[in-house]
């Protein structure tokens, strides 16, 4: 399954929503334009901007959208997304992006704080013209919430025996809150029905917390050339992920033990290759897939109160790209 | 001048603000409590709320202030100048803020990253509560003024024949713009009269301006001791100011090529004095002086149109004050 078949529904309203998006991030300081220009072209799936199409399309399917505020619902979540990447490069000092050096591998850590403000200044001009105070609410809370999930994840990183309700809202405040978001001004900038907003968070949420589950197993089963970066990345950022807090805690005390002590002390590229085999042989993935796959289950769930159309169906779809992508 | 005498008339608006604002500020998250705590206690002369309570009063005298509005935005001036000083921290490679060791320096820019996207999101939750849309539009425009304005000092940093028109655009985004937001929210939170909000744009843009050259003097014109920043740095950070721009443009060009090859090598302690008497002897410090004087007339004169009360008479103290401070 391709994104573009899935994104054909809303086909024209991408082309109108590209252009709105680089307008809007139209600057006079040269540095800007520059730095714009060098994310912009290395764009990457666009995921929130045609969850939001979609999903307003999914509450207003032959109303008037896309109008203006479709538009602009589609370019916040589009810069909050790039500005929370930005800072993120920051925070893990990653050099590559999407298989590209990063903002802050060329132009510094100065530049990157200061440009994921700015992007983050903008997603405030853009919800300005929407005038909708049910907008602000939902990323004013997302804001809060991705901030803090972040830091929860600073502080437990390296807890290896973190318990699974705190992993789960971890990559619920971090990744799916977003999503949820996205698919919540979806619904909110055509429709102000709360039964809607309400369905479109939980499909939002369920979808982003699979989403999330797939991309830390990609960590351990993906193919460097696809995923661009290298495998168990996040083993030695000591990043706790599902899988391995399932492996640790299913294994003999002993080689658990044994795993941690290598992880503490920055595995080697033979380590790391025995670490996976350890999660793998402890029922870490499948675990792992089972759990990402009843989250897909209620995503889905979610959409069934609306009528099979094509922007649910694109919906469905789009679940399954999401949740089984090799990178 | 003291400043306790300056906020004599707002003691108890003052104490209620404080409450607030530490409320706000709970987390769930055991570090972000940590680092908020560390923020806290090491705070700074509030100069923000202080203008948010004494503008309120301002325009609103024997009314019903201070109201859970009035605190509002006091907490959200406050938050968006803290957050901003965390992320400057990271930009600057600061250790020290304030005396003390800088956020940075004891948790690294990891958590100082996030941590200034944290202090951002919880003043969005403030705003949130006032539901005021000028409230928002006067602070996503500020938003957007302060990180273009940061991202054109980067930009122009080791210009050092910069037009003086480039420097007070930069002096005006980067910090007049958030002291003029601290003015407009003060009269914004009691009143919706456009031309107060334009009063206290005007006073607070040129208060900001006055502010920033006062200091980038005090970094020629310092006490290490009381400023807590070793003199001289922004030279040594290549940081382009007024002082400078005057004297290099005065002097005879073979002296000040002479002096911009000595900041560019990073110029030694002794080379620092040396740039700081050749500032002076060319009439850079008389200039920068001069053009505050007039800032400070300016702000002056925005007040002319209200009644001489105790609230007016603070603010032309508190102009006084922060553009006279020796730190």
């Amino acid at each position: 399954m391709i994104l573009k078949e899935i994104c054909a529904p809303i086909k024209e309203d991408l082309k109108v929503y590209e252009k709105e998006f680089k307008a809007l991030l139209k600057s006079n300081v040269f540095l800007v334009d520059k730095v714009v220009q060098y994310i912009i072209a290395s764009k990457g799936k666009r995921l929130r901007p045609i969850l939001v199409l979609l999903t307003s399309r999914l509450h207003n399917g032959n109303g008037k959208v896309p109008d203006k505020d479709n538009m602009r619902a589609a370019a916040i979540m589009e810069l909050l997304h790039i500005a929370s990447l930005v800072h993120d490069d920051v925070v893990d000092s990653s050099s590559q992006r999407r298989g590209l050096p990063s903002v802050n591998s060329i132009w510094k850590n100065k530049v990157s704080v200061l440009m994921g403000d700015y992007l983050f200044s903008k997603a405030l001009l853009a919800m300005l013209g929407m005038k909708n105070m049910r907008v602000y609410e939902i990323i004013s809370q997302t804001a809060e919430r991705m901030t803090e999930g972040e830091l929860l994840g600073v502080e437990r990183s390296k807890d290896y025996r973190m318990e699974e309700e705190v992993y789960f809202r971890l990559i619920a405040d971090k990744t799916a809150s977003l999503i949820a978001a996205a698919c919540q001004l979806g619904a909110v900038s055509v429709s102000d029905d709360e039964e809607h907003i309400t369905a479109m968070r939980d499909f939002g949420e369920n979808l982003g917390i699979a989403f999330q589950i797939r991309d830390d197993l990609l960590d351990i089963l993906g193919k460097e050339k696809k995923t661009g970066k290298p495998l168990g990345n996040d083993l030695r950022d000591n990043k706790v992920t599902l899988p391995l807090i399932y492996a640790l805690r299913n294994a003999r005390k002993k080689d658990s033990r044994r795993v941690i002590r290598m992880i503490k002390r920055s595995a080697k590229r033979h380590e790391i290759k025995e670490i996976i085999s350890f999660v793998e042989d402890h029922g870490g993935v499948e675990y792992a897939m089972q759990r990402a796959n009843s989250h897909i289950g209620l995503a889905k769930k979610s959409l069934e109160r609306y009528p099979s159309n094509e922007y649910r169906a694109s919906l469905e779809k789009l679940v399954d790209f999401v949740t089984a992508r090799e990178n």
